[in-house]
């Protein structure tokens, strides 16, 4: 069944299905076919992109594609700029506000896809066809769109309601293994916040998901996307319960500043799986009658490349760099039992050098 | 009596009251003193920079200044840019979700500023400090906001709301007559559409205004606030009814076009001006019942400079270059009677020559 979110200004449809069935969600978006534009990346279009063009082409949409190099460098100003330039120069069909958008590709895509969208005349339809596992169960839902600054990531952006998320499971037969276990591990992260029957999901299927079984991923996908959905609804414009998304995340940030932002070191999911080995042992700390040992077998089932060498105290100082901006002092997500999190504040440092510590082993 | 605004996430207050009183209006923004932003140009920072700052001082701001270039120019992706990098360079405090950002100016500031602060942080807090009469009556009000597109005027943007809309009447005494004739023409135009006791106060008191009479501007203020108000709340995305505000601009955006886009020659205003006497004679031919005489005799009091040599065939190629993106045909906003519009299409061309031949005389 496909979730439907209401926000303040609309509602819109998610669901994991085949690109194929497009057609079948249309009704409901108010997208009717005609001139439209694709943002992509390079790769996802070799990939994946004569798919996509079949599939509206029988719709009767005439696709323009735009294609940008894939990679976190694409999420600039600059290369916004240059979408706003070709799509509107006089190559193709004017645009107007009826013109849809599809974002089509991995979190990079749907963010700089869906602020480019959100801004051209202040606003045309959205689509998110994630391609990646991670943008499927977590960055396509709830309407997060931007580009990074020179100073930090995402700190240029807009909260934008797409029309329709559609995630096809199908296409994360091409993903890279690494980027799948990334998926899995924001996958497991929703589960322990918030599902404790998704964990025991994830305690059966996550070899098999890792493994890459098409069955197994279409019900990840399905489930994962059901939990980020109610997140959102509850929580549109990240004021309260949205934060409990964070769970391992200010760990992970640490690590990610740490290693220099390199997916060839680590990538954020495997960061985030790193967080939340540290975040279940400060969890521990907190709530000593959760059962932190089984959370943490089932979380070290992730598969993390060799760290290089890390000292804490530059964790720790990188924490402080990463300060929520607004609060006072650090905040972490914690458990409180299994799929039920909280957000503490003014953990002793020592707490958190230990969950590091334990971590990192 | 301040205006109350509701809108899809919120409500604003619109008021035409002292740059003193902002204190009085911050309680119900939810903006708390703290550091904030001001997004200016560097006339109105000479002419009234020192007054804002005294007043953001007594209130508890630590406001820092980002001033930019006065005129159109500055409504620009290189100019935004660097309003993003001064604002997160290390010089100042952090910015974070609370930050305000005061958009002090005219039109071109409301607009840059307002969509600086849309897009920063995906969203901070906005208060618009129009200071042109054209910004007051107007483009401050209804959470349009953008910057250009070497293709086209406000070709990218958002839909944003304000927290807060303060317009002081005693900031207009600097404007340039020029100026503030442009912003009585789209005040006088807000009446022609929407409220007939407002024409009958400017037939009175038109002379006075363009004679910058204080009295009857903060009057016309309020009065032209409350038009804008009432058309925005009903049509927030500008669906329906927000197209009226377009009456007489199909004219002069053509007029605009043909004149090279500089206010040296011809101000928005002013075009507005002559667009609304070639729009009256157009709902004359098609609402004959409609005494356009009477109103044209109170537009021709609007003073617009001379006007080059056109040629009607120019402005009518340049109208179907300024095409309404997404309607088939020309659309035309008309009086069906004094303070009532609608919008028609499929108007014969013959009828739009006449308009222009009687306008340009």
């Amino acid at each position: 069944m496909p979730l439907v979110v209401p926000h303040a200004t609309g509602r819109y449809t998610v669901a994991a299905d085949a690109l194929d069935r497009l057609g079948a969600y249309l009704p409901d978006t108010g997208i009717a076919p005609g001139p439209c534009l694709v943002v992509t990346d390079e790769t996802v279009q070799r990939l994946h992109g004569d798919r996509l063009r079949g599939v509206l082409d029988v719709l009767g949409f005439a696709p323009r594609v735009l294609a940008v190099p894939p990679g976190e460098s694409a999420k600039s100003l600059a290369q916004l700029g240059a979408l706003y330039d070709a799509a509107l120069s006089s190559d193709g069909p004017k645009v107007n506000r009826q013109t849809a958008v599809f974002a089509f590709g991995g979190g990079v895509m749907g963010d700089l896809g869906g602020f480019f969208a959100a801004t051209l005349l202040r606003g045309l339809p959205l689509v998110q066809l994630p391609t990646t596992l991670l943008a499927q169960v977590d960055s396509s839902l709830g309407g997060k769109t931007g580009i990074n600054h020179a100073t930090g990531k995402n700190l240029i952006g807009a909260f934008y309601p797409p029309r329709l998320v559609l995630a096809d499971p199908a296409v994360l037969q091409t993903l890279p293994p690494r980027e799948l276990a990334s998926g899995l591990a924001e996958a497991v992260k929703h589960a322990l916040i918030a599902d404790a029957a998704l964990v025991m999901f994830f305690e059966e299927q996550l070899d098999n998901a890792l493994a890459g079984d098409p069955a197994v991923l279409a019900e990840t996908v399905a489930r994962a996307q059901r939990i980020k959905a109610e997140v959102v609804i509850e929580d549109e414009f990240e004021t309260g319960r949205r934060a409990h998304l964070n769970f391992g995340h200010t760990f992970a940030h640490a690590l990610e500043r740490a290693t220099g932002f390199n997916p060839a070191v680590l990538t954020h999911g495997e960061a985030v799986a790193v967080g939340m080995r540290c975040a279940l042992r400060l969890s521990k700390a907190l709530a000593p009658h959760l059962d932190a040992e089984r959370l943490d077998a089932l979380v070290a089932r992730l598969p993390v490349p060799p760290l290089p060498p890390l000292d804490v105290d530059d964790l720790m100082a990188a924490m402080q760099g990463d300060k929520k901006r607004g609060a006072e002092g650090l905040r972490f997500v914690v458990l409180e039992d299994v799929g039920r999190a909280a957000v503490v504040q003014g953990v002793p440092d020592a707490l958190v050098r230990d969950a590091w510590t334990a971590a990192l082993g």
